[in-house]
């Protein structure tokens, strides 16, 4: 077909790609910096990860001025512009997360929140290679999409270990306000793998239309 | 107009109506039993609800496979796989409901969550009719109008019963945890009809573009 | 650039423009009550939002009827479709907040909750200021820019006032049914401010689309 993702801007700008790889990057170190913030939180890992959102906010800065400076057909504008911001909110969720962990200061951190922080960490190694993927969108459209379905296996995952947890909870914890709170990290925790869920459904959407 | 979603890919490929079709009616019927689960819950409507959301995500991942192996212009396959996705959310949170009525075990269901049910069924009965109207969109544009104007309309309903719980809980339930536990529920309920309503949303854009 | 948001459908469909600027205006109306609200409530001000509410709601119908009735691309339709929802959605939301602070009759209106109040009302004006600029995209998109990066600015400000206020109701309220209603006031006026930055990232993407 005519109109792929890859004959359109590439290699005619292929300056995007690296870029959306650099944020997908940022966002796979700090999912792997949220295990350790789980594991045995200290300041020093809550700023690493502050600092790695930062570095996605000046990447997205610079997508969003080269999008308006190249010349590239609306659409494809618009994929790589909801790429990009779904992205960026991967990796602020990820630190309000760990800001929540920080702050809140729970009694004992669940089992729970370990196993999902280790599914966000899975599923984030699974979306850099789907976003490395796309610079060569239809060789690679089958392994791309399989990335993607795995993604989504682990957000329908990590949603049932939440809801485990909450109905253990409610059985068993009658102090309110520590119900409250880990209630709150673990279900912000389970929504990084929606957030995450949702960049594949944009990929898959774009092998849809452009492979 | 020229460029209508019926003169565009119907009849040249009508197949995607009927599987929209299907999707719409497991999130119907989903709903009716959601009343059963309410009224009376037992593990049977539990594992009856289950099913039908796995028969929904059967019928996702065909047309998501067909949209692939389809040639039809990158923007309906949007609007298909937006609406696709959106009847899929339906069954989803509507099982998400089950679980939480089975395994909270509140002391008691309040009667806000019956009058949502029913009108969680209401409105996805509307859903399947706009969805069925969809194949004939061009002659039944002004009927499928109405069907989601009325799915908004119970929206706005079901949004003012659970406000008016959530009064009544806070200045009447003294126990926290029963508070969270039945506000969540009836905020659950509550958000089928947000999603219900924004399918009909959609369908209004279709219309917009392609009537 | 040919395919403009201004040489498109200005001047031969200006009208969408004072609707969507309308609209924008009721949003900025309502916020402004909305510190009143938060300030001193009583039934008066109450009734004042719920009528911008209502006439929010005459207007986008209006907006959909001309839609339909007009001749402009499909495209350009998708865009004024989702600036009315998202505008409607401020004043919803508004309107929302405002029910809950009346009903839900909380012991003391937490400072946190006005220094959010009159964000929202500044990022209000500033949407109004950008939706006013529409008109005359192509000349004015950097002015127009600025105010969405303003909007996106507050609303990260708001989001931390709200951890902020989240983590000390946490060390210091130990009434778990005051916390939740607390906390459910001052999370929905926050999401008000993200409404708002939803807004300004759709201008964005209409900027690099048509400017």
């Amino acid at each position: 077909m005519d109109n792929s993702f890859f004959s359109k801007f590439t290699p005619k700008e292929p300056k995007f790609f690296p870029m959306l790889e650099s944020l997908a990057e940022v966002s796979s170190k700090s999912a792997t910096q949220l295990i350790n913030c789980v594991e045995n939180n200290n300041p020093e890992i809550h700023q690493r990860i502050r600092d790695l959102e930062h570095e996605g906010d000046r990447i997205i800065e610079q997508i969003y001025y080269e999008l308006n400076d190249t010349f590239i057909t609306p659409f494809d504008r618009e994929d790589i512009n909801n790429l990009a911001n779904g992205l960026d909110d991967v990796t602020d969720q990820i630190y309000g997360c760990a800001k929540r962990i920080t702050f809140y200061k729970p009694k004992q951190i669940p089992q729970a929140a370990m196993q999902i922080a280790e599914m966000v960490n899975e599923a984030s190694e699974l979306m850099l290679k789907a976003i490395q993927g796309l610079s060569s969108l239809k060789k690679r459209a089958s392994e791309i999409e399989q990335y993607c379905n795995k993604m989504h296996e682990i957000e329908s995952k990590a949603d049932e270990v939440f809801q485990n947890f909450t109905i253990e909870l409610f059985a068993n914890c009658t102090d309110a306000i520590e119900v409250l709170k880990l209630k709150e990290i673990v279900n912000v925790l389970e929504g990084i793998t929606d957030e995450i869920d949702h960049i594949g459904k944009t990929i898959k959407m774009i092998i849809v239309k452009y492979s």
